[in-house]
């Protein structure tokens, strides 16, 4: 008897929002369960639900312990599971539901945003084997004392591909609101074009650019153990929609030279001046930013010709006020000249697997943007990519006419 | 250094129906911490919340498996213990929550009506002993293979008095939203009194026989481990509200005749006459019945002359048409003359300890029904209690005598 194929579907708050939806989520689990395939499904909570909870802890305790918001917002997912799991018992097809400490999901004991540390699948196997759907609660985990936890907003994307991992998944779709990855995103650039296949590392750099079809994590995931991930919508009719699927670079078989334009809005810009250029000073001036527990996107040095050095990076918006409280607290410490910042900037990236053999991409952005007189305030490299900070109000023109000038629209 | 009173707190759904009330509740632990007793709150759900839950349920598979009904339904209590634990935090006081499976709460597998087998107390315990007010969740326990289980609905009462029994606490408190047990139902009654303290045994009487306030599973579980159950409300502003203190009889200093008139219309009536009267006939009759998992409550038989007797006993309400069906078809295998039944009917019960040693209670029970005309249709008696079966129409003007009779608005 060959062994059955496993496959893993997420689907999130807007694809299990009502009974409807879920009766929906039911229907095309058992479709594609009746093709053969072993299922594990995971799911957030109905779309609005976390909301509603959030509400309730902001009332109450907004800077109370993250344990105890934890217990709170995992109720969410429980909610789904079970009624999925009814949903699908109503339909002839035997379900089991689990919460993430009952499906084996250990995670460290960080409340809010905890990571996988590993899951033992034992319990799910046996169910499939017996033939059982297996619904999971995404989103939470259990750490080595018991204790409830959640791996952030966005983490159902991370438990199931971390699920597919750990099963052995032949691929992890997730089902959303959208039909797949788009070229840049189509309510801001109607020409935007779909993206059959990716590559993994083109999706991370998508993902961590500001494309908010992923989460970064459960990219990350996916790369780091090759877990071909599926994007489709649970808004389709039927099971013949357009989806995308992420997944291994040798598998892609044309290399595009650019995959896709990706932004962002949420970051802030922070600017240190005349700080004397000492070795360690990077880690002198970042190290208080990062204690505080903020991440730090994009990093620019320069030195100048006086012996002391400017100094420029980026973290969420949220997390601009007190970064730059630490900033001039650091700065007084330095004697440095000044202490500046800007809220009102944007990313603009430009990603593909291409880039790679092909050299003049970054200058062919450059231009375009100089084009439409828009000035470039950081940029930032890797293999795959070319990020530029701009001021914000260019941002749509910027996404535009790099879509343009990269042909997208006839991708 | 002497030990420290430990005291379990019990708070019902409209006691924590908002953010504002349980702001309430946790300045109400705050106070009563204060007083230097170690606290233990046992939640539950938000009322309208499990309501919610259900139909959701309801909308998807009302018939499904009470496994995954129990995952769904036990969110609910697990908002509050968090909800609660941030505004214990809130105001300076340490707290933890857990859920009926962290806390340790172990039930057999009897989903949706699950029976607590043990409670292991260790966590609690330390954490009282680090001076934390612990936030159980109610209703909830967990099996011997990790699954979420529900005590059913009043559950909560139970989980409080087992986790009293099993800390060992000096007494149990249920708040509630009435200020104690009357005599009757002042909603019925207005004349009806606040009784200040009644033994266990009685409070099972009129728990068993109708009265709302408590959950005659928690007091059955109260009774027999003598654990003193206060009955207070939430909804008095201070902590000097009137209360009413259940508790072994020898604390009890007076005796009373009669304690107080209960009384139910949620039960309905079965009679199968002409059955011929051997040996185990009640077995054959009543173990179809019980198979069906439908609960008996009174049971008469009257022998005839002719060699065939009339059986007649009383059932919920809810499970009368299964149990008639049933019936029907034991009629048949003894070619039994006739099943009849009537769902018009209502239970009204006399208790009080004062009864074993006093004749005659019954006499003038029966006497007070007689002088309104009213018709008893069975009757049921046990050492501290008398209750008879009447017309539904009748039971307000029943009562209303009963009360007048026994002089309960003097007590």
């Amino acid at each position: 008897m060959s062994k059955q194929r496993i496959v893993v579907q997420k689907y999130g708050g807007t694809s299990v929002g009502s009974a409807e939806r879920i009766q929906e989520v039911a229907k095309r689990v058992i479709r594609h369960r009746e093709k053969g395939d072993s299922i594990v499904v995971v799911v957030s909570a109905m779309s609005g639900e976390t909301n509603k909870l959030v509400a309730l802890i902001n009332e109450l305790n907004p800077n109370g312990s993250a344990r105890e918001k934890d217990v709170v917002l995992s109720t969410g997912e429980q909610v789904t599971i079970g009624l999925l799991s009814l949903a699908l018992e109503a339909k002839g097809c035997p379900a089991i539901s689990y919460t993430g400490s009952q499906a084996g999901v250990k995670t460290d004991n960080s409340f809010s945003k905890a990571r996988i540390s590993n899951i033992d699948c034992s319990k799910i196997k046996a169910d499939l084997s017996a033939g059982k759907v297996v619904v999971v609660a995404g989103f939470q985990g259990v750490d080595e004392n018991g204790n409830i936890t959640t791996l952030g907003r966005g983490g159902s994307d991370t438990t199931a591909v971390a699920l597919a991992v750990a099963l052995d998944a032949a691929e992890c779709q997730i089902y959303t609101d959208v039909d797949g990855v788009y070229t840049t995103d189509p309510r801001m650039v109607p020409e935007a074009s779909h993206i059959p296949k990716l590559a993994l590392e083109e999706m991370l750099e998508m993902a961590s650019q500001g494309s908010k079809v992923l989460q970064i994590r459960a990219v990350e995931f996916a790369y780091k153990y090759n877990m071909p991930i599926r994007v489709l919508s649970s808004f389709d009719e039927g099971d013949d929609g357009k989806s995308t699927l992420v997944t291994r670079e040798e598998d892609i078989m044309e290399e595009v030279l650019v995959r896709g334009v990706a932004f962002n809005k949420d970051e802030a810009l922070l600017t240190i001046l005349g700080v004397p250029d000492q070795p360690g000073v990077a880690f002198k001036i970042l190290g208080p930013i990062s204690d505080a527990n903020i991440e730090i996107d994009m990093i620019l040095q320069n030195a100048s010709a006086d012996g002391s050095t400017d100094f420029t990076f980026t973290v969420h918006r949220n997390d601009y006020d007190q970064a730059k409280e630490i900033l001039q607290a650091t700065a007084k410490k330095f004697g440095a000249k000044n202490v500046g910042g800007d809220q009102t900037i944007a990313k603009v990236s430009i990603v593909g697997g291409g880039m790679r053999s092909h050299a003049g991409v970054a200058t062919k952005m450059f231009e375009a943007l100089a084009k439409e007189n828009i000035n470039i305030r950081m940029i930032s490299t890797s293999e795959i990519k070319v990020a530029v900070v701009i001021d914000e109000k260019y941002l749509e023109l910027a996404v535009r006419s790099l879509h343009e000038s990269f042909r997208l629209d006839d991708a």
